[in-house]
């Protein structure tokens, strides 16, 4: 059972997460708990850091002895409220638990886990709860896991334990068809493949990050998302099963903070893409989609980046225009709607579809891009709600999926 | 240099107590740092864990565990700090050095530490900065050290090294011949010895705790305590020299919140005594003098406890006076104004110099005990202040003792 910042922001809502690991417990399950830090800890901390490095980057090293303390105080509290309940507990910090990970500060990777202390203690009735988002050398440094570093131990711990079912508690009841924020409309979803949820979760729906995910599904662990105010079911992601087929679109997902940038005239020179990326990755700037058109000598380069990146990636690609000698455009009014379903491998007709539902609404499509299980459109960001809400009903998300459903429009 | 939870309270502290250390790591000292929590940070730990408890007492383990995150945040800032003001640093917590200890939890002891890896990093040229208070089991469990832990640190981390000197920076300029506060023209003290400070700490001197000292007397490691807001030489806490007895009484100190409870009428029954501080013992009750009489067939046994035992105490008193058959008498407005001096040994007339004074300002003396370097009265605790400052004066601790000294009154 993990609990988020938010679901153990204070002493009341450690004593009702420690209430339900001690209900699960009592059902006859074995009980392990991975908890993040209190509420906006985190922030504090980092804001605390950045008042002693005056705004430059700390070393990463004493960033990772910083931020593992928000955990270490959660799990010390927790164990304290379980016993205070009457429930054996004890609570494990990364190194404790031999957590092992590379050296690759404040975003390490998980190496391997010594699940034989946890299963001692599970052997003597207690609950166990652990640190999530952080762990250790082997030389004992400490390190964290990065962004959703608190659900990759989840699932690591898990996948350890061989456990029945990862339960992952947020503010929210699960997964849904598109940010309810946004779509009024939106639909829980019952059941997803881990497959559909990596398309999503990198398509801008923030509720588990990827790296989790890529874990889950490598080593067949269930998450079950739900919420931590109620006992409503969640979602379940899970490996992929034929009948998920028969849905077609499962959901859909706006990114709307994002830059377009293009090298125009490019000198058609093999290596010359590769040259770009280089650069830009060898300056931290991540890179989301990438178009490229070629004409009679020329390229046109196009990729997208989010826009806080924007600024960073504008000063590299000015001296790469300067370099190569060629044309330079930025656009920072962009945003990609997409649409995911392990079902459009069967189904034809899906971008079809979508293309009609946008253009009808006069909104006008940039780029596409796809996968095999995803179509993305790039709109100017001001069109991008009601984009969202367009392409969510042209597949009919807001309603419960048939059970039998007949191939649909191609 | 150790830098107590005041001088760390918020980033700039931490700026300024780094800047101390770059100072000396510039005239060619190798630096270790043990540093304690940032200000209040201990207590709103402990608050939280009353929260979460409701008000039972916490686990120990769990407490540890939540506690000692606080000097990790505070190691971590510092290393950063000094890695801002160019100066390369790394921080430490207990297990990360080996800073071994038994499994009491809250009041651990420690055992060893392994000084290797701290001389490892000086080699590089690193200051390295040591999370004070805290320690690590055989078995991977974190302590705490109790009360004035983090000067335990200190003092275990220089003998390890054999350092040349500690430096104890704290909010004042050093250890006087009476607290300050209470006597206005108390002096700073150049130089004293382990003994004297240990007979001062534990009558009430409140600057360095007596485990520490205890500590740095067995390694023979020199305690400089100072001020952190200015460069002032402050006490050298040393080992005892022959020159130190030409000084009679060294300090002076007052222990103002006691209470005396007597049990009269105790059948004089070899082991009577030591089944009631066996009982009091099992009950955590720190008694602090005995004094015992002796009548024709019965006792009366005395002692004094601090006012904030008091009550717990009672209950036990109540209990064994019952048991006993004999009557108990409370008192709870006891203080006790002590002279300290290692003079004591050569010197005569001291006490009688002490008496004098109390006697011509008709305070009354309750009880007197004494050691070979310690003379105690037990006084109403009104008249607390004022035995205090006449004390003092009485030995002329105001003014600076002179080079040659020629035997004193007896």
């Amino acid at each position: 059972m993990k609990f988020g910042g938010s679901s153990v922001a204070d002493a009341d809502k450690i004593r009702a997460a420690a209430s339900r690991a001690i209900k699960t417990k009592k059902a006859g399950h074995n009980v392990v708990m991975v908890v993040s830090a209190m509420g906006d800890t985190t922030d504090n901390l980092v804001a605390l850091a950045d008042e002693v490095n005056r705004g430059k980057p700390a070393p990463k090293r004493e960033m990772d002895q910083l931020l593992v303390t928000g955990e270490q105080v959660t799990i010390s509290l927790m164990a304290m409220a379980l016993e205070e309940m009457g429930q054996p507990a004890i609570s494990f910090t990364a190194g404790q638990i031999g957590m092992i990970t590379d050296d690759r500060h404040t975003k390490a990777r998980l190496h391997t886990i010594d699940e034989k202390i946890i299963k001692r203690e599970l052997a003597k009735g207690r609950i166990v709860i652990v640190a999530g988002f952080q762990g250790v050398t082997p030389s004992g440094d400490v390190t964290t896991l990065g962004r959703g570093g608190s659900n990759v131990t989840l699932v690591a711990v898990a996948a350890a334990l061989k456990a029945d079912v990862c339960e992952n508690f947020t503010d929210v009841d699960g997964i849904y068809t598109a940010d309810p924020r946004k779509v009024p409309n939106a639909r829980k979803i019952d059941y997803i493949s881990y497959d559909e949820m990596l398309e999503l979760a990198s398509l801008g729906a923030n509720v588990l990050h990827n790296r989790a995910v890529e874990f889950a599904k490598k080593y067949n662990v269930p998450i079950h998302v739900r919420n931590s105010q109620n006992n409503n079911k969640g979602t379940m992601i899970v490996a992929e099963t034929p009948s998920m087929e028969r849905i077609v679109v499962s959901g859909a997902a706006l990114k709307d903070k994002l830059a377009r940038i293009s090298l125009r005239h490019v000198p058609n020179i093999p290596g010359q893409a590769a040259g770009i990326f280089h650069t830009l990755a060898s300056n931290d700037i991540v890179v989301d989609d990438i178009i490229q058109t070629i004409g009679e000598n020329t390229a046109t380069v196009s990729f997208t980046v989010d826009l806080g990146d924007f600024d960073d990636a504008k000063i590299v690609c000015d001296k790469l225009a300067k370099k190569l000698n060629c044309q330079v455009v930025y656009e920072t009014d962009i945003a990609k709607v997409s649409v995911v379903g392990v079902g459009m491998r069967v189904h034809t007709g899906v971008a079809q579809k979508m293309f009609e539902a946008l253009a009808k609404a006069k909104i006008n499509i940039q780029n596409i891009t796809t996968s095999e299980i995803k179509i993305s459109c790039l709109i100017r960001r001001q069109q991008g709600a009601e984009a969202l809400q367009l392409v969510h009903d042209a597949f009919n998300l807001g309603k419960k999926p048939q059970k039998k459903v007949k191939k649909t429009a191609r």
